[in-house]
């Protein structure tokens, strides 16, 4: 068990550099070439510092995947390193995969936010993980906090699509790290506070030796929108709305929802919360005070005796998800809700890539009921949470990072934020694109990729955590893609062979009798000739993969059996 | 056998209506509430006019789809009544499924432009089709054609993203009709022929009682990017360009790539045509006199001797087809060529819904190989082919159409058509959003759904047509996404149970055995108690299914089979 001090008054000077080990190494185990799964590790000499813990939804191919958690054989095989872990904030892909990880290593303190433990307690206590297997220590704003011997860390506030979102100074024997987490630069935040760009110039005098920074909307020019003209676009469209209003969002977009709940109050309508992790996120801020509800919520059940436009739901499915609140609206499966013409639906959110035909069904269905549909580009009722072009420039000319490492972002987006460095006005000496499980050497004169470590995708499907592999994947690709064929060959007393298939074609008695005749002449030329019977198998497997690729142009998955 | 007469001089007067049949049936059996497999038919009395056999590809539901035919029950049960087909345009959506279609249904005249004739004689020949299974009639703009004795068409030109598009005016007993097919109104056509808006106004004067017009980019705010600014966007970037060039657009992109074509030539770079759907566009093109290169085209090979800067490839690959040239070599699996540093690659096209993440997937591994990546909002280097809101409002305004009926668009865009129609200063009396199999009945004085007719979808797989129905796609969805679990119990001379599964977990030993032994107590149970087969196949199944739902929290496919 390891212990550290946390010491939020001194910013104590770093030892210097021990001879042996005069490099800091920043090793991503997610989160680098990719948008999702955020962790990485600090090590320097004997000490490591992990960094949030994140988790990551399926692609199309990742068939039956629920989530996807990052490989930490790296931190368990040197889980005696490990001095501590910090959260920047309490988003699914910087917290999501903590229940699975925290209890595999150390018990070891993990600094953080309020509202970012909040959610992060919720979430333990739903896994059935004890307060005491956990130690969860809540910093604030400008908090610091000493890591082993090596590791100074300065919280610094940088606004974005949650509240509590930090970066921070690392300082350590080679030189300061800059990581600004997951940021935009709004200027107009809902709760007033800004991001800390005084302290980042600061820095950035003080000597930033290297700047970890947000690629997300690398590629998008101009600056993000900020979430005060997300509110005056919503506030407008819910003034024009004469019915019933049903709105989603991200259930973690806490300014957001309190910005609406303010509306609702100011429009006379009284709000409904419905959906399990609108419900959660809601209680989690309020309890720890960071939305503060104008009037109290109703039930939808409640508010059947007020008028339609009396009435705002904000709801879960903002992603188009099968079984969130709006998908059941749209496809007139709630139990207790129907929508109905007059009633308006307004969508405060942007498909995250690989759900856009998910929403686009959604929108599609709410059209056909003839409710009023309101999302964006044509109406401005969404912004990101991450900073465009000239906010990250603008980060990299107050830090001057000597080097540079673009993160939270595909190759395309590291790839552009990097461009963009080079050409501001003093750009990084040098930029490096890594990946995941590389290890990148930090010194005052070195910046390299000086090796790797494992890294990569653990599946979590159902209660199984890593039993599922990229081979068991390609199984259900290719049966998603062709179907399956079982044939089972009985030996004795006479030969013959069963056929059964699903996904495959629709019923075909025909079909199935000439597979099976196929089938059954390779088995009994197989017997006359006292093969031996995987010989028999194969031959069958064989006769039958020829026979149903000339007849049907399909590659069915195959499976030969043998009953002797 | 039908026969009917072309006929390009005379605007003969429609007979006057027959007191029988004081109405014309529109029906829509495909791109009515989708994009995609368009086709519709016509009836009046006893004659049936066809328009267009498009085909649809799959979404991400119907897996292994590879693509989808409209059903054409109607037609089939009406074969006598067709008098005529007649065709708007080449693209895929609009003419790809005729070979499924034409030889299913009596041989009529069949009427389109002289690409739209071209493409769909090397698609018919592609399918073995004869000639003299088909009577194709070329038509040019302004031809007008009698189809039986109550449809007399006269084709008009619209600007889009092939040559040869057609809209068409129909003038039948009951009134004249204005189709405007697929277009945008480009002010600056690549070749210099502008949409025939004098002819609509014309119409319009005369009356137009149904406009049917393209619902694509019905949400989209102003005016559709005409092709002439595609064009310069491509020509900078290209002499940006210090390396090799490999250039993907879709293939019918017909006068984009005469464009580039032409650029290439003034720039002194040699084209090299990649990818199969890309010659064959090009030849046919090219023998009809709609493409002309400035140079010969060379063969990759023949390349190799020229400075890289010498060098322009048009590829396939702008969705990210996993078998086309640009993701081969992205994915560096392309026999002859590699890419390297200083190649640029320029996607001159969107994804179409659904393709966003195989396109992504594309683009990331470009930036990983090093090469320079341009592509649209950021380079505008593609415009769709379809007329944004101020372009659909100009033609309402010119048709002023007592009826109109939104088409080609999911219910987003059409209703989002519908709306826009009713902002503009004489709106239509009425309009209807229909879906395809409705039967719109049209009057001087009606217009409404008077009934349905069988409409829906045909899926093709390998060299299957319609023997794969949702149920099969439903089998393949599950497979995909919890596996399948095969149990086989051998009764005699000892029971006992085999297991095989696909996509299912990991190969794990320890579960198989314990789902054989929970399979196998259900099997002697049954045989103690002498259940029937059946039964005792359900006892397993049900045994095995609540035991590996409790252990695992999956549920996969499970096919329980008995050997006696």
């Amino acid at each position: 068990m390891t212990t550290t001090d946390l010491d939020p008054t001194t910013g104590a000077a770093a030892p210097s550099p021990s001879p042996e080990t005069p490099f800091l190494e920043v090793i991503p185990l997610g989160g680098m070439g990719e948008i999702g799964k955020n962790i990485f590790a600090y090590r320097y000499g004997d000490e490591i510092m992990v960094v949030d813990g994140g988790l990551a939804f399926p692609d199309s191919h990742q068939m039956g995947i629920d989530l996807i958690i990052p490989r930490i054989d790296y931190l368990q095989q040197n889980a005696h390193m490990i001095k501590g872990w910090i959260l920047t904030h309490g988003h699914e892909d910087h917290i999501g995969g903590l229940p699975y990880i925290l209890p595999r290593l150390p018990r070891v303190p993990v600094y953080g936010g309020g509202l970012t433990m909040g959610l992060l307690r919720e979430k333990l206590s739903e896994f059935g993980i004890k307060d005491s297997e956990t130690d969860l220590r809540e910093v604030g704003m400008n908090d610091k906090v000493q890591i082993g011997t090596h590791f100074h860390v300065e919280f610094i506030r940088m606004t974005h699509s949650i509240p509590d979102n930090a970066g921070y100074i690392l300082t350590t024997p080679v030189g300061r790290v800059l990581h600004t987490g997951d940021f935009k630069l709004d200027e107009h935040p809902s709760d007033g506070l800004l991001s800390d760009l005084p302290r980042i110039e600061q820095a950035g005098k003080d000597g930033v030796l290297l700047l970890i920074s947000d690629s997300t909307n690398a590629e998008r020019q101009g600056r993000t929108t900020s979430e005060a003209d997300v509110s005056r676009a919503l506030e407008e469209v819910i003034a024009g709305c004469k019915g019933r209003v049903f709105l989603t969002t991200f259930a973690s977009q806490v300014h957001r929802i309190q910005n609406i709940l303010n509306m609702a109050h100011r429009q006379s309508r009284r709000v409904v919360m419905e959906g399990r992790s609108m419900l959660k996120y809601a209680q989690v801020a309020s309890t720890l005070g960071y939305m503060t509800a104008p009037d109290p919520f109703l039930t939808s059940e409640e508010v059947g005796g007020l008028q339609d436009q009396q009435v705002l739901f904000v709801c879960t499915g903002s992603q188009g998800q099968p079984m969130s609140v709006l998908s059941r609206l749209a496809f007139g499966t709630h139990a207790k809700i129907a929508l109905r013409r007059g009633d308006s639906v307004i969508l405060s959110s942007n498909p995250i890539p690989g759900n856009e035909e998910a929403v686009n069904l959604v929108i599609n269905r709410l059209y056909e009921i003839g409710v009023d549909v309101y999302y964006p580009p044509n109406h401005k009722v969404h912004a990101s949470g991450h900073g465009s072009q000239e906010e990250l420039a603008q980060v990299l000319n107050l830090a001057r990072p000597k080097y540079f490492l673009p993160w939270h972002g595909e190759p395309r987006h590291q790839i552009n934020h990097a461009r963009l460095a080079q050409t501001l006005p003093r750009p990084p000496k040098r930029t490096l694109i890594a990946k995941n499980g590389d290890v990148v050497r930090l010194g005052p004169d070195e910046f390299k990729v000086s090796g790797t470590v494992p890294a990569g995708a653990v599946y979590v499907d159902g209660l199984g955590v890593g039993d599922i592999g990229d081979d068991v994947l390609l199984d259900r690709v290719n049966m998603s893609q062709e179907g399956i064929l079982i044939m089972t060959a009985v030996l004795h007393p006479v030969p013959h062979v069963e056929i059964v298939s699903r996904g495959f074609v629709r019923a075909n008695r025909e079909l199935d009798n000439q597979i099976r005749r196929v089938a059954l002449e390779a088995v009994e030329e197989g017997m006359r000739e006292k093969k031996r019977l995987e010989d028999i198998r194969d031959d069958m497997y064989g006769a039958v993969r020829r026979f149903v690729r000339k007849v049907t142009g399909r590659n069915p998955v195959l499976i030969p059996m043998i009953v002797d």
